[in-house]
């Protein structure tokens, strides 16, 4: 009997220029999926070269990770798009990561949405169609790893591509399954120990679990650890360790 | 018996945001090849888009037209990259173009170098070689149009690439078979019938035809001319009237 | 007895590297202030240069004309910036025109918020205490020049600027003294006599009248005209020469 | 009797949106001068206002740190602008200082060019003077901070600029009196007791000594440090000790 699998990922590629930002190789031995900043709200060519090339060596999955085209605010500010802006902004940057992971030998198998267009295509089910339609229009055969219980896993499903389902395994849910804003106290958790035992009990239950202590049933492919905080790397190890000894072989949706 | 081809070139899609440049809905009534700027010198998505848009409806082939990351410079400042800079710069603009002429279902087929990049790649073995590299890392199918006579047609040539090459309809020639500089008399053709009789004369003896009357035998399968200047739509159109009178079939490389 | 004068004003030095917008040299012959691009959403340092060398050899008034960081959507795209980012924004922005109108000879005179911020400065009372704050900081000597009826013109007139106001040669009003949104039928005039017509009779009255025929008692010191619509350069010579006629001589408001 | 005085500077501000570059606070207890990056090839208005805050409450001198305008390459490229164009971009970028420095209240003492406009002034006769009529123009009560030896200083005197001169604290000479380049072995100093005796002597003889072990004699004005490598605070805090043991107060050109 093999073991069940799961998919840890985790935002890469985003330094810029003179800029590093993260550890992406010492993230690059504990997660199986790597998605990568594709030029707009961070990474550039060179750094998307060296991304791709690091994830390769280490046989780590790699996605196109489009953002809004805004440098300066990282991606995390909602400017007021057209879905049509929207659908070509993302077309473009798949297209660029596919470029450059080609170019290095090691072709994307995803796409997922960053900061701003994330969650506006978790909330939104225009931007989310528009998210898809792009995916669609470029490489149908790209999956769409989007954000559990949101409005891009339920427009996905039903274009018909395939789609992965992510849960965040440093954030806290409300009852309305989404994440509890950072402004709140406990919506940020800092202890690796909480972290990893959090997403233990949410990957072993097949569910979202709130603050509350409310379970909403949802398909969990892949838990998204983040790269840029001061605890990224402990915890990112503690929930990879956690799901092991719950019997989890960690590994990409392609495998 | 069926009449000889040959192709004529221009760049296009050379608008960025609020700013238009270049009448290309008329310019593709002309041409047969649209090289396309990929949002690093001039372009967005949005552009982009539009222009592989009417570039489809007019069955006009179309390519990749990457430049140096200068907007600022419309691409024709020599920044001093490194080899391995062009190589990613280049690859990353075929991605986006490859990805953005698929979201119109209408894809790229050639790979030409703009601006400064294209005449260091004349020059420069080097940066030949990185263009051709990005090419042929990306999708080796892609055609290469590079300026007859030069470093790039060499190299892609040595590499396997398809080569195509051009020569340019409004600019004079000296005797090392490289452009004459703008700052001097006579080196850009502003006449329409001149331009149409310079390129007929040189496609009729497959040879580059000097300011001094020297007769340099190349290949030429495409002519280039410009789309951003007063006299551009009379240029292009009557060099394909005369090309026509010729008994040319104005068509695309890969008919 | 001396005409009572009025100042027309017009946004300028919109063009970008290589992309041109607007008759910036003919409609210098028509206004009396000129607003100009500071480098974030239009504008470059040497497009400023050049324009502030227009206005000033044909003795009209200039402005810093700041706008959102945001060249892709020229500015005029609603981003949320905080306050705080606003007033550094601005800030920056005053000191870049001041500096390239020091650098010709020709001082900037007063300061006007471009798109996105000058609509959000009218309706906003925080963004309008931002743009002022930014004055007030950087030299309080500047004139604010805002929207007639607007928050911004309250809020300067509470801090203690001078300000001066402007009504649009060529929108419809609401009864709520706000533009028309575009995309109303009667929002945008085309017809010079018409723009002419319309501001004669509100300069006149002292009012704003509205689509309905409301009249909403304002100072008005200034017509706004714009610089890049087709019509731009008639509306403009038809609006002055209606005001001469009606007796008023055209001068900016420093005279 | 009072202690001859001496100034230490370092670049300040590099960091851009989201990217931190460099320990600014730590630096600022150190140096007496600080270079804030402009928005061309680092900083950006937030956090220029937020160095120029830092420096203003540690009582350190701002001066505007103009650079090319190249955030990929962190101004480090020699893109071929004109004179013409360096001018402007200096003109502007010291305006931008001006006006933040002006809004947090601690006004700006001086220029020194970045990166490769600071080599290029150093070099080259005609960029010399393109940065110093933009300090002229623009407001030539600035003192010119430039590269002892080199043909900014020769030419900042000769227009009747002030001008201080500066030595490098970690980087080795070449008998022509210009920096060693880094890929020889001993360009760059990396032991901060090294760097503080080399200084030491530098100071105490008036000449920059060169690796052979020739004297050129100078005037030095101000020690310059850098704040982006990983040595970087103690090699300016053993400088700073080494000249207030021998005798040297540390002190900005302004006191």
């Amino acid at each position: 009997m093999t073991a069940p699998r799961i998919d840890i990922n985790c935002d890469m590629g985003e330094s810029f220029g003179a800029w590093d930002k993260g550890d992406d190789a010492e993230m690059l031995k504990i997660v199986s999926s790597a998605n990568v900043a594709c030029g707009f709200h961070a990474g550039d060519p060179d750094t998307m070269a060296k991304t791709f090339v690091l994830a390769r060596d280490r046989n780590v999955a790699v996605g196109a990770h489009p953002g809004f085209a805004d440098l300066m605010g990282f991606g995390r500010r909602r400017i007021p798009y057209s879905a049509t802006e929207i659908e070509r902004l993302v077309a473009y940057q798949i297209g660029a990561a596919q470029a450059m992971a080609q170019y290095v030998g090691h072709p994307i198998t995803h796409v997922k949405a960053h900061g701003a267009l994330g969650n506006l295509a978790q909330e939104d089910s225009e931007v989310a169609r528009a998210v898809c339609n792009a995916i669609k229009a470029v490489d149908p055969a790209l999956i769409c790893l989007a954000i559990a219980l949101g409005e891009q896993q339920r427009i996905a499903e039903e274009m018909g591509l395939t789609v992965v389902s992510e849960i965040f395994a440093d954030r806290a849910y409300g009852d309305d399954g989404v994440l509890v804003s950072r402004s709140l106290q406990g919506a940020v958790i800092h202890d690796p120990e909480e972290a990893a035992r959090r997403v233990g009990e949410m990957v072993r239950e097949g569910a979202i679990i709130t603050l509350s202590g409310k379970r909403i049933p949802t398909a969990i492919d892949s838990i998204c650890v983040h790269g840029d905080t001061p605890e990224a790397i402990p915890i990112a190890a503690s929930v990879r360790a956690g799901l092991e000894k719950q019997g989890y072989a960690i590994a990409n949706f392609i495998h």
